[in-house]
C-alpha cells in the first residue's frame, strides 16, 4: 500500500483538500498534516520566529490528520520529520481553491509543499482548481487528480522535479496538456484605505497578465482552452543558458 | 543617477541592510523599502489576510526609508506599485546576515525580495554574507556588493533572470566564480520540546548537507573554497529536459 502524505495552503477545513483526501484514500494510505488555518500566498516560508504546535485531530484506519500553526513546507517538514510512519511513496498538495498556473509557482503555499516533498527526494504533485470559490464544485478534479497521482506513484519522477497540475473549472475537460509555465505578472497590485483614525493601509490585490497570450505550449493556454494544464517544476533555479555569458563580466574593472 | 531599490529580510535594524545602504549611495540615488522586524526564510510569501502598513523613516537628499509590516517580497511590491518616484534601475536586497546558497534560494526572504524585482522586469541582485551573527564584519562583502551592482547596472541582466550572491566570512576574498546552485538538503530539521504546561511544540532546526562535495562549479564549492559565488536565479521554474518524457505517460490508462 502506498502512502500518501497531503498538506495544503488553504488549511485543513477547506473543502479542497478534503476532496484531495477523499480521491487520494483508494490509492492507499493516507496521512494528512495541514495548516490550522489559511496559509495562501506563503510560497515556500518557513516558521522560524515561533514555536511549532502539531495537533492529532482524526484517525482511523488508512487515515490519519494532524494540523499545525505553521505554513504548507512547515506542515511537510514536519510529516516528514516527526509525524510520517515512514518515508511516504507521494506527496500531494491542494486541491487549491485557486490557479498556480505561471508565476504563481513562485507564490503558492500549494507549489510551496509540493517543492518541499520534491527537496526531499519524494515524487510530488500540486493541485489546484481555477476557482477560488469556498464552495467550489471539486467533483472532475477530484477524478484527474487521482489519475494523475495514480501514474505517478507508479512511473515516479526525476530527482528535483515536481509537477504543478491545474485544472480548469468545467464540468467537462477536453484533456491534459504538459505544459510550460507561461509568462505573466500581476499589475496594479494595492487598494489604498484610510483606516478611522486616519491612517493608511494596504491590500494586495491586482490583475494577472498573461504576457504570451497566444503560445500554445504554456499553462496559461491550456487552462484558457478547456485542458488541464501539468508543468513539470525544478528546484535547481540556475540559470545554466546565462552562466557563459555572466563569466564575461569584468567585477574587477570600473 | 541611477535609482537603487534596497530591501531585506533581516529588517530595517540590521547591520547588513545598513551597510549594503552605504555601499549602494555612491551608486545612485536610494530607496529603502524594508521589513520592520526580521522576516528570515520567508521565501516570495505575499500577506494576504491583513492590510499592510507603511511607514517613512528617513528623508534626506539621495536616500529615503520606508519601514512595512509586511514580507520581503511585499516590500518590493509596495516600493514599485506606491512608493518609488519612477521605475528602479536596480533592486538589491541584503546583505543577509547568513548564507542563501545551494536549496536556500527555496527559502530566503532575500531571494524572495531579489526575484519580486525581477518578475517585475528590474534588473536584481541578492547579496549574503557567510556569517549569521547581527554584529559580522560586512566591510569586505560592501565592497563587493558595491562593485557587483555597478556592473549589473551598466550591463543589465536578462529578462527573468537575477543573481543569488554569496560572499565568505573572510577578510581577502579570492575572486569571484560563476556557479551552478548546488544540490543539498537540510537534515534532522526539529527539536522537540514540552513547554510549562506538559504540551510539545517543535523548533525547525537542522545541519546543511551539501549532496556533491566534489563538484567545482557549485556554489557551495565556491564558497568552501574562500570565492564569492554568483548563480543567475531563474523565475521560470519549467523543466523543460522533463516536458518530452512527460508526454509519454498515458494518463487515461490504468
Amino acid at each position: 500500500m502506498p502512502l500518501i502524505l497531503i498538506s495544503n495552503d488553504d488549511g485543513i477545513t477547506a473543502k479542497g483538500i478534503q476532496s484531495l483526501i477523499e480521491s487520494m484514500r483508494p490509492l492507499g494510505s493516507v496521512i494528512v498534516v495541514a495548516p490550522d488555518s489559511p496559509r495562501s500566498a506563503q510560497s515556500s516560508a518557513l516558521t522560524v520566529t515561533t514555536p511549532l504546535r502539531v495537533k492529532k485531530i482524526h484517525e482511523e484506519e488508512g487515515l490519519v490528520q494532524y494540523i499545525c500553526n505553521g505554513t504548507p513546507s512547515d506542515c511537510v517538514k514536519l510529516a516528514l520529520n516527526q509525524l510520517c510512519p515512514r518515508k511516504p511513496d507521494i506527496v500531494v498538495a491542494g486541491i487549491n481553491h485557486g490557479t498556480n498556473s505561471s508565476i504563481s509557482v513562485i507564490y503558492s503555499g500549494t507549489i510551496g509543499a509540493t517543492i518541499e516533498g520534491c527537496v526531499n527526494g519524494i515524487p510530488s504533485i500540486g493541485f489546484s482548481l481555477c476557482n477560488f470559490d469556498p464552495r467550489a464544485d471539486f467533483s472532475t478534479a477530484m477524478i484527474y487528480a487521482q489519475r494523475i497521482t495514480k501514474k505517478i506513484v507508479q512511473e515516479g519522477l526525476p530527482k528535483g522535479i515536481c509537477l504543478n497540475v491545474n485544472i480548469p473549472d468545467l464540468k467537462t475537460i477536453k484533456g491534459i496538456k504538459i505544459c510550460r509555465q507561461s509568462e505573466g505578472y500581476w499589475s496594479e497590485e494595492f487598494i489604498k484605505r484610510e483606516d478611522p483614525y486616519g491612517k493608511h493601509y494596504y491590500w494586495l490585490t491586482g490583475e494577472f497578465i498573461n504576457a504570451e497570450k497566444l503560445n500554445d505550449d504554456t499553462d496559461e493556454w491550456a487552462l484558457e482552452n478547456g485542458y488541464i494544464s501539468i508543468v513539470p517544476v525544478k528546484v535547481d533555479m540556475t540559470a545554466y543558458e546565462y552562466i557563459n555569458d555572466l563569466k564575461k563580466l569584468d567585477y574587477e574593472q570600473e
